[in-house]
């Protein structure tokens, strides 16, 4: 179908650097020269500097992203995963869409821009409870999951659950966490007033930081501006320490600080994804190492890498930041020297410094380093909305943006809660020793399997509480209120750090039915605990 | 807590019926004479008018909606779903929320507004494959959906399965369904260029209707009007004809005529939800029956029922339709004898005779009928467009419309496809005989579960296909790939119409893990078949 003469030139991840390395080839090269093809998962790439807005509303959702496809028109977008890709046989695998076919793309010349993934490994219950904020769906889910707080602060009585309700927490004093807390503190005041119960309730905005200071990136006043200001509007920012662990009720920090709360964020640091990790090649810093010509080492002349999961460093020696100024000038040497190649001009060496250092804290104000000049407040909030917008690909995202933030100027953010998961899932909890998994009397909605850990089944009776069981690795409990449909029968409350997996009630109900060996196991079970225990109390719940 | 003079007014579901009824409510009564809560889902209303919008993103997601407790600040919203009401103890319990506690609502005055549900009923794999359109969820989901769809078919090189991708089926030719049809059909063809292996394609819009003409509600000579603007626009119009039965391949018509489609609209009538099913009153045309003056029949002055769950008449007589202008007069009544009843002052009757009927036909054509005078085309356009606009409550949600609405006339539509799901659930699929589950060769993504009818396993071996086996409820299949993470090794054909369970891998794996008697199901099953079978040819792919 193809003429011989065309090469194929492949691009790995639709972000800022992916897509701009695709924008920049099909400037310098002709529709005749070359198929140029895009892979990623999105059909747009998120313009990270604004995600923090997603939070508040203040910009639309469909306008902190660009389409791919206007932005690149004459590139293929392919809107799948990258699955594996072989440098030796120049093909790239991606996963099935629709149909449950895998593809195989073959290439002449690979960009990869893949970007980093959130990896909470090695962190207790942080895959389960706490928030990442790369994506737009992160972002999203962070949005309504804060709104879905504040609605059940509105109706809870308890004063403990309220408060943990009512208590937001961020970790990493970074740009990205700086910006988070920033707009999550301005927005949970704002609307808070809309909530006639938890009006005059006490919040808790709390920002974790392993420094000494916030925004490690920015100059050491400029860091204390920043900390100054949100100080000022009620963010506490504890220093020298970092999240470690979480569990559905609270935030474990590694100084032993236990901050109970239903939502936290954590803006770790990104490490490649696992198809970049099991690529053989060089890598530093946890990244693909690549040449001052942006080639991957080893695979010079037709392997590229760029952005976040490449280990880049500038001329003059200096490891090149994650930002989106860098991105788009790796963009432009990469697609530069894969012209050079084909038409084997002289290539060039990435040479970009940097221009400057711009985070928002929100509510008009930010602070600013752009070429030595620094400055802080509402004139660098201006420049920092200037210029991102500015920054901003395609006309028409421009004029969405600036409507967006006069709406916002002119009236209080909106506080719809976007709900659109599925309640349920088969998926893992973290449980801490101590922590209740359920109570006594509590309606029955999921069936527990432990993976690791221990807990003990308790029953009050009669004003006591009576010690019933010990439960451990292999062991399930949950069934019987699930079963019979009653409420929990018996408190479980883990003794050691337990991980268990939940099975909500649809899922073990349809399970049950169509895969009657599962269904045996517990009611075989329930059976048991019910007539060996009755009233003398077996677990089972 | 509570003075006891104050009445516990509570007020179910926050449609616009239940959302003015509270909002009259907070107006006609002093806060010191009632308390008003009420209960919903979403913290917001949605405005069902202008919910096709939402397709094609002409509207903000956030701006198509209203939020409650801007709406009604005095009222305690309560976010949570009702599971049960009782009527004689004059008590509503709802849902747990984040904590596994029910809630007991006590009250004085009761208002049910909980509108419809959707209900296939009785329809063949149209839970798992029609997409219903009522809530602001569904019109998220069936965007993202379209998008995909557009995504998946500019990569499709099979033209049977890419004219699968491009085929639209929205059925039911009343409001909902022409105005869905009409947004939906302007916005593919508008972002259909952006797609450049799709950009010549055929695309295929079809809506089906069982009556002779669309648009039933209103009068003839409009809704051939209507008929003739979409015909022209290039929409298939099917009329005498009803969607009975849907695959994940294709829409199956009453008359026998089968579509193959992979996006499939239905807009079947509502019906109540099961809470209210349940409920021990008059019922008629499967509605809540009510008298004049709003009231539950059996229960006057103490409960009220009125929006698309009431069965309810005009003073004429004139069964009241489900539209937003009834509703929010209904509201005003139900209010007002609430107050009225309180104060021991004479009560209403509901007299409010409609003041016309509009449907948007998108791309600036519309028809209406406003007291006896019918306009077609731009002028109709523009007065759906003002009284809709003028009828959305909230100063700052007009405006945020007005200028969706600018920004969508001056831009093409954008194509951002907002992935907020997870991918895989435990989920059942129907299946039509001779549809083929899987192919031989296909990725190994799920394990089936047959809970009713018969599939046989086939297998291609040098050009030769030959029948291995036929399976049958309670069998299992497909367990062989995702065990072996390799290939189908073979085609799975269904032979008469089959329900199965689907297992994703993930959760497959986790079962597996955790329950070990489920997961030696599965292993048995599969040594079974591959000794047993071997080469011959055993099913299990």
């Amino acid at each position: 179908m193809m003429p011989d003469n065309k090469k194929k030139i492949l691009v790995l991840g639709g972000g800022f650097a992916g897509m701009y390395a695709a924008r920049h080839l099909e400037k310098v090269l002709r529709a005749d020269e070359a198929e140029i093809s895009l892979v990623n998962q999105e059909n747009y790439s998120v313009y990270q500097p604004m995600l923090p807005e997603v939070i508040s509303g203040s910009i639309g959702l469909t306008d902190v992203v660009s389409p791919i496809r206007r932005i690149c028109p004459r590139s293929h977008l392919i809107m799948r995963e990258v699955e594996s890709i072989d440098l030796a046989k120049k093909v790239v695998t991606v996963a099935p869409g629709f149909r449950p076919r895998r593809m195989e793309l073959p290439y002449d010349y690979l960009v990869i821009a893949l970007g980093g993934i959130t990896d909470f490994y090695g962190m207790p219950g942080m895959i389960e409870n706490a928030k990442p904020f790369r994506t737009l769906a992160d972002a999203v889910a962070l949005r309504n999951h804060i709104i879905h707080a504040l609605e059940e602060a509105d109706v809870e009585t308890d004063p403990a659950q309220r408060s943990k309700l009512l208590t937001f927490v961020v970790a990493g004093g970074g740009f990205s966490g700086v910006e988070v807390m920033a707009e999550l503190n301005d927005f949970v005041y704002a609307v808070k007033r809309n909530y006639s119960r938890i009006r005059d309730a006490q919040m808790r905005c709390v920002l974790v930081h392993s420094g000494d200071r916030i925004l490690p990136e920015m100059t050491e006043d400029l860091g204390r501006f920043a900390q100054k200001i949100l100080v000022k509007r009620g963010v506490e920012i504890i220093l020298n320490d970092r999240l470690e662990a979480a569990t559905s009720e609270m935030a474990i920090f590694k100084s032993g600080i236990e901050v109970p709360s239903k939502t936290i964020v954590s803006t770790v640091p990104s490490v490649i994804s696992p198809v970049l990790q099991k690529l053989d090649c060089k890598k530093e810093r946890g990244r693909l190492l690549v040449n001052g010509q942006m080639e991957l080492v080893g695979h010079e002349g037709v392997v590229w890498a760029l952005g976040d999961c490449a280990a880049a460093k500038t001329k003059a020696g200096t490891p090149v930041p994650p930002t989106a100024q860098h991105a788009i000038r790796e963009a432009t040497t990469v697609a530069n020297n894969i012209a050079a190649i084909m038409r084997g001009s002289a290539r060039s060496e990435f040479a970009f410094e940097g221009l400057g250092k711009l985070a928002s804290l929100g509510h008009f104000s930010a602070v600013a380093d752009i070429m030595g000049i620094r400055i802080s407040g509402p004139l660098a909030w201006l420049l920092w909305r200037a210029i991102y917008l500015m920054k901003m690909p395609g006309f028409s995202q421009k004029v969405r943006i600036a409507l967006d933030w006069l709406v916002a100027i002119l009236f209080p953010p909106d506080l719809v809660q976007l709900k659109m998961l599925r309640g349920s899932d088969i998926k893992r909890q973290h449980f801490e020793p101590g922590d209740v998994v359920f109570n006594q009397g509590d309606f029955g909605d999921s069936v527990y399997v432990i993976e690791k850990g221990t807990c003990e089944v308790l029953r009050e009776k009669d004003g006591a509480q009576q010690h019933l069981a010990d439960l451990g690795a292999g062991d399930y409990f949950g069934e019987m209120a699930v079963l019979a449909d009653v409420s929990r029968n018996a408190t479980i409350r883990a003794v050691s750090a337990m991980e268990v997996l939940l099975i909500p009630k649809d899922d073990f109900n349809l399970l049950k039915t169509t895969v009657p060996a599962f269904g045996d196991v517990f009611t075989q079970l329930a059976k048991k605990r019910s007539t060996a225990g009755g009233e003398s109390g077996q677990p089972g719940s």
